[in-house]
């Protein structure tokens, strides 16, 4: 099913965004022409839960949909970041504070694999505390909000996280953490 | 929380993608410019269920991550298009065949707060059946795949979607269906 490239530009590229244009053939032989793909580096976002089990949620305020979101901690994967686990427990720092627990990767997924060419990973970080002040990135407010995970499920199923992405790793990883178990019916 | 734009402007927009630029401020005073927004029409998404209670999923090759990805029909809303549900009829219609049932919106969320200025709808379509051929748009190749909600959820949590939009999409509109219970612990 895969498209034959026959050409690619880029029509803007700078330090935030890497936007893509390639000249696409498909195996039925249909020209597809802009075909935009955006380039970013890896994603990585954090299922971080505390020792009472309870889950840390970060709130701010998102320019693309122009309201406050609640998401799980995460961000951009740094070039010195070693893995995605180290990336996670670097950005859940610098977000949140915490640190410490058992990390590991769960997923490693895509946000929007029509547009996207990054991979997006999701890491459980199990047991962190908090233990040192938050340093968010110039221009990030960011408020840490811990919870029972019941209260988080309710969030999710229930309208409040409004990040369609954000409620598919938060299930996801509570499933995959064994806090959460879903059943057909 | 929400940023001050001074300045707004188009780095590239033709008929299929639109890249906003704006100058912020946040109401810590600090300057974040440019903040890049795509601009992109509202997305639809349908869980559709068989009058057997069956899962209907479409697997295609999505140039983003250069992936063969398996799905929940849906597409983008159409300005001819009345509502979201009426955009899910008719994305489903022409990727599926499939047609009739009870249709409702379930959830209105949004893809990536950060960077996508349009809305994510959810919609359930209940006891759809295979009515006529499907009419994809020139260079779309899609195999439909139903399957029972145990399978589908296997995929979901198993890393057969790869999408975790997508994932959480499904998990939200199975529960939201009546078809999936989730239980904390």
């Amino acid at each position: 099913m895969r498209w034959t490239v026959l050409g690619s530009r880029h029509v803007h590229r700078d330090r935030w965004i890497s936007l893509r244009a390639d000249d696409c053939v498909t195996p039925a032989g249909v020209g597809i022409s802009p075909y935009y793909v955006l380039e970013y580096p890896d994603f990585v976002s954090a299922l971080v839960l505390d020792p009472v089990g309870d889950v840390v949620l970060v709130r701010q305020y998102r320019h693309g949909l122009g309201q406050v979101s609640l998401e799980l901690p995460g961000g951009v994967m740094d070039p010195t970041d070693a893995d995605p686990v180290a990336a996670a427990i670097r950005e859940v720092a610098e977000e949140t504070g915490y640190a410490g627990g058992a990390a590991r990767l769960l997923h490693s997924l895509s946000t929007d694999a029509a547009k996207m060419a990054n991979r997006f990973h999701l890491v459980l970080i199990d047991g962190a505390t908090r233990s040192r002040a938050v340093a968010p990135d110039p221009g990030e407010e960011i408020e840490v909000v811990s919870m029972p995970i019941a209260q988080a499920l309710e969030q999710a199923l229930g309208g409040g996280i409004v990040n369609a992405t954000q409620i598919g790793m938060l299930l996801m990883g509570l499933q995959a953490a064994g806090r959460l178990s879903m059943r057909v019916g």
